[in-house]
């Protein structure tokens, strides 16, 4: 996974220690959990969400800074990441994630359901050595429980057909773009650079992981099964409604209220002809406008920062992210 | 509930406020989650450990004492034990739990990882805002994580024919006793007694935890349905082997070995057999002492703190939690 990071050699350098720093973390007595989590550690996350705060944390003063906290507190945000998606996939039934098969459908959701509770522990073990004392501690709280309303939001809107685009923005905003902030501002702050620059940092990832969700959900209309390495449409069978498809359902409501009052007895051919649909009635299109904008405000922040090495990667990295080809 | 606690005005007064705050913290958004939480903590749980850590906490300087800090604590105690009593009957598949259907059964596993994650949040919340900066949120930290570690191993160990009594202590110690030694120990701290009290007060929690959880796996070789709420002979058909079953087991191998390898095929009737072999080659009565000597050692410690209320209330309760009738 760490080959994502091929054009850039000191960030590359840096998660390959924040790497080491989680699988020290998951030296746990039981072997088959131990197995379980260091397997789901390695098997292709992209380490962004620690990719973006080592980065933003280069803007800051670096004679000033303490690295082994710094290792620390990006290697907690991955794990905070990895247990909500374990969590996520008992809740999904998820047979897949980033093309292996989850933990819940390899070991069951008893092993699952600890497996995500241990990484919570694990979360807390590492910000609470690396920032007792700071309001950051506070800060990481808050952002725990916006992440798990964000998902609570999902679930209880699912099959909801009068879900809207607030709905959506706000369930995202919670279960993506939380963790994306998070870590731009905590990069800035642990970084140690200035109050405006720590300000704009959280402004900016709220921005990228707002559009980075969006172009994820997109993908789910437009990709291939062998592309995203995960069987798509899986949201739309779930019930979960994502951008293309309200944007579409606003254009033609009609067209699309007998599929979705089908629920979960909708057919994969029924849910390919959704998805057509959804193409047709120009969701995707608006979809793309819509985390279009977001990516703009973004590069417009990014480009507020002052001239470094860090800024030319994060515009860099934020171009490769979140201008995918479809 | 909190009729348990009739003799014990001011703690019962205490914990009332405790069960607010409680209430108070799981307002969410989602109404669903939130119903069910509240219900989750209104259904006749004792709230052994806020009051264990009240009755502590009065063993300090109360002109040195921040009671809002105080009910902070207690209530993250308690509510860390929800969370994790509600990700148990997960893994247990549990229909029941203290004479009403668990949440898992009533609302499915999705609101149930859920529900308990958002606990884990909430407990995480409270103990940032009480002790932000003070080493107990490291200690909390490292106790959740053993908590867990406890699950784990009781997981771990299912079925497992070999089971020795350090195995099911080291389980015990982790999932029960780990919670008794954090109310009690904190509620020495941050209620100010002096550090000598705070180690003891430390050392009978672990006793009490110790204790209580093995008469709680007695009674389920010895309760009938009814008096105990819950469906007995569970942990038997779980694979869980307990502490009587284990003491038994060493007295007779040959008579459980054929039972016991039937594993989660072991019928209501051969359950039956088994727990009657149980109390017939003296497991019961085996832990029976096992337990009335940590108890034992409890009381011993309890009679070293300082003459007051409070120790009088410690005393009593212990007694009447730890001298059961069977």
């Amino acid at each position: 996974m760490l080959s994502y990071w091929n054009d850039y050699p000191t960030i590359q350098n840096k998660l390959q220690i924040v790497c080491s720093l989680i699988e020290e973390q998951l030296q746990v007595r039981n072997k088959d959990i131990q197995e379980t989590l260091i397997d789901f550690a390695k098997s292709g996350g992209k380490y962004l969400r620690p990719a973006y705060f080592l980065l933003f944390a280069e803007l800051g003063d670096t004679t000033k800074q303490n690295q082994k906290q710094l290792f620390k507190v990006a290697a907690s945000i991955e794990i905070l990441h990895m247990a909500s998606l374990i969590h996520d996939d008992i809740v999904d039934d998820s047979p897949l994630r980033r093309g292996t098969i989850t933990v819940q459908s390899k070991y069951g959701k008893d092993i699952a359901v600890y497996a995500g509770d241990l990484l919570f522990t694990q979360f807390f073990e590492l910000i609470t050595q690396a920032m007792n004392g700071s309001y950051y501690l506070g800060i990481n709280a808050a952002s725990m429980k916006r992440l798990l309303l964000g998902e609570l939001d999902q679930m209880h809107t699912r099959f909801n057909q009068q879900e809207t685009v607030e709905d959506y923005l706000r369930s995202i905003n919670g279960k993506t773009a939380e963790l994306f902030w998070l870590a731009c501002i905590q990069g800035a702050h642990f970084g140690k650079t200035d109050k405006k620059i720590e300000t704009l940092a959280g402004q900016i990832g709220r921005n990228v992981g707002i559009a980075f969700q969006v172009y994820d959900d997109i993908l789910d209309y437009t990709a291939d099964q062998h592309d995203l390495q995960k069987p798509i449409l899986e949201d739309l069978a779930q019930g979960v409604y994502t951008l293309p498809l309200i944007f579409a359902k606003e254009e033609k409501p009609e067209i699309f209220a007998s599929y979705l009052a089908k629920k979960n007895e909708l057919s994969l051919e029924e849910a390919q002809k959704v998805a057509e649909l959804v193409v047709t009635y120009g969701g995707v299109q608006k979809a793309k406008k819509f985390a279009q904008n977001y990516t703009q405000n973004a590069l417009q922040d990014i480009e507020k920062l002052p001239e470094s090495q860090a800024k030319k990667e994060i515009t860099h990295l934020t171009k490769q992210l979140l201008q995918r080809t479809f």
